[in-house]
């Protein structure tokens, strides 16, 4: 496959078959190569299948976002071998309630590890290649949790306010180097196949748009990547409109 | 001037020629009629006047918004002989600086009368024709002074204040009845003749995008009016690039 | 009644059978002379009486504390006739739901004028006698509804959030001034006679604490009050143990 | 050392010569028997030696808390040996700036792991115990960087952050069963040997009261202990008067 020269690039972490992948294919059909990442590798190519279907560019790599060194060799391949990273999402969540007193010592880091270690890694390691260039957009996907704690979330709370953190401390030192950093507090469930087998009753909410469309995440995604920079958002929430909060 | 059947309306509360103009022409390019709204009628004129030459339809009104008769008969006449009110856009400030010590028990309430007040008069009297219909956007002009409150800004800091607690009011209980509430945290200095001449040292950082476009503002408003109903959000901020926050 | 020569004031607008009350008793049990305010003079006498019975001074003076020219005399006259003002609390609340949709102009003016405007009064004009000396503390009474809005509370969360403002903004100018300003977050169901007329199932919880006692909202006021000056608190909550939040 | 039969512990988790160091002081005048930890037991010794000359019951426990085994042995041990901890507190703080293209993912990691996990570790060890008992104390030293981010502070903001939604969620969970989980944000900085010899400057602005003393803000650690549980905070802040914020 023949890449343009000017061919640009992003990169989703955490590219699933809802969020990640809606914001991979809106991305591709804006002319973006999409660059895919997750664990596995196989369950990757329905999406760059799907991107390939509708026209896209778009390339699948297992890497695993928690082990610097991997990090490190995807973004060189990535910008090596297909184009400069232009934007670059953080999608990886890990949402397991637990009651503090029986939360395990290895689940709580592991939540942390996946849902804000890994974006530490692949942010910097991005950043790094766009401060190169004075250009680029970093984008996070939060949640609620990043910014209360509740009973039952004392791990996703923390990480997700890591996140935050992360993303909040980035913004402040990029924004002035041309980096447009960016947080987005997904609020509600969001429509995939989870929620559709595990909760049927919140499932049957789709009907009355009680679901997040990730098609519609993937739209807000790509209003905060178009924003020219005298007008940058840091934050916004998206919740479906019934939604109590 | 005959208006299409299908007629639909955004009314700006505050339009001068700035934020307030640019979202009214913004609205009125998609193919909304713009009814904008000031004390001094005259002052609307030029507004008016360049959205039809943008080929757009548009109103201007005199309408003290502190007042309650005032602002009944406005909404009255605008539904009644224009077209329902499908948007609205809050827009008025009145930030005057002043220490604790100093400010006057006239100035404090006239700020939180301009302010938010008015904010309260038409956001209400335009909600109770949309939950009759069911629909509707309804968007108010923050800044960072509605989060948090600074020396010489406990008028300003008030009233804006106020205002986010009604958006986020309205939010929670219109949300539910399929009309989307938003509140918008402008951040910095806006590209107007006030900054021109009265900062000139801060309006010399226009060159490099240090001031907020108008029109890149009023793609936030139009962004959050075209976003459906499963992803609504209720606040973003906004602001330059390399702005300090 | 003969007042000692260093003779300390604390002057609490909104002094009524509940936590005013009980701040006042709190600081005349230290040696304060409680100067204590409300509309109605004969509703304070019970207060007056009860400070008297337990060995401390006090005093009532029937003030409207949204007239500026009231405020001002109540000022003049302590200052004058009793003692400089070491202590300042504001405690005037006016929570009155509504739906925003019927919520009148009037009543959306008078909450603000009572729960925010004459804070603002009250605390500018006490504020000039402290700065004078470069002593003083004022503590503002908060709620919750101060820090979100919430459906049906557009009027009530927009004072609160204002006089929230208000405190921040006080307290970001007067700190570095000597003046300790500080917002009291309350957060439940106060132990009075209107929660247990009005909402008997929920005063059933006395029983378990789950209603704030005056007299412990008060001891955390007195605290606020004695902090030395390198360690001061700006804001503080207070809610049952079993209070949801 | 004979201890008496209603002997109870307070836990300094983080024990120096200043915060914690203060902390386990003023619960010991109070009766407590305060148990200190660091890593290293001689760096102790000084601060039991100093307890015990003022009279009071202490021990010094070497233990790395972001060992889970180590975590574990050492509450049972306490349990066991000394008495029920009716007080914890967490105080371990690893502030080490860094600009994000720099950060390395060792230290990412060191700095989350001390300033939050062993927080985690400690905190839900200890509540196990208390829920048993159905009451307890359990108190976080917190920082501004855990309510924002700033430039250079993505790894520290982010473990800050994080401790905040365990403080958060824990006392969302473990309130209504009747322990008092509070957080303290400390806003400047503190008496300190580390400021007299790095920061000189600052240090000098301890005459005019610029640096909180380690007694005051035990001070308040000791007001949130003794609550009574109708109006328990769960946050307050902590600042010099001439503090900026």
């Amino acid at each position: 496959m023949a890449l343009a020269p000017d061919n640009k690039v992003v990169l989703v972490i955490g590219a699933g078959d809802a969020t990640g992948g809606a914001i991979a294919r809106r991305f591709a059909r804006e002319g973006f190569t999409a660059c895919v990442v997750r664990r596995s590798a196989e369950k990757l190519q329905p999406l760059v299948d799907r991107i390939h279907a509708d026209g896209g560019q778009a390339f699948g790599f297992a890497c695993d976002a928690r082990k610097e060194d991997e990090v490190i060799a995807l973004v060189e391949r990535i910008e090596r071998d297909i184009g400069p990273i232009e934007a670059y999402v953080f999608n990886i969540g890990a949402n397991v309630p637990c009651s503090i007193l029986d939360e395990t010592a290895r689940k709580y880091f592991k939540i942390w590890e996946m849902a804000c270690f890994s974006g530490f890694l692949t942010a910097r390691e991005v950043a790094r290649r766009m401060v190169g260039r004075q250009r680029g957009t970093l984008l996070f996907t939060g949640a609620t949790a990043g910014t209360r704690g509740a009973s039952g979330f004392a791990a996703f709370a923390g990480a997700k306010h890591a996140l935050r953190a992360l993303a909040q401390s980035m913004a402040r030192e990029l924004g002035p180097l041309n980096l447009h950093v960016a947080h987005v507090v997904v609020d509600g469930a969001i429509d995939t196949e989870f929620i559709r087998t595990q909760f049927p009753e919140k499932y049957a909410e789709k009907d009355r748009d009680g679901l997040l469309d990730p098609d519609h995440i993937a739209d807000s995604y790509w209003f905060l990547h178009t924003q020219p920079r005298d007008a940058w958002t840091f934050e916004l929430d998206l919740r479906p409109w019934a939604e109590r909060w």
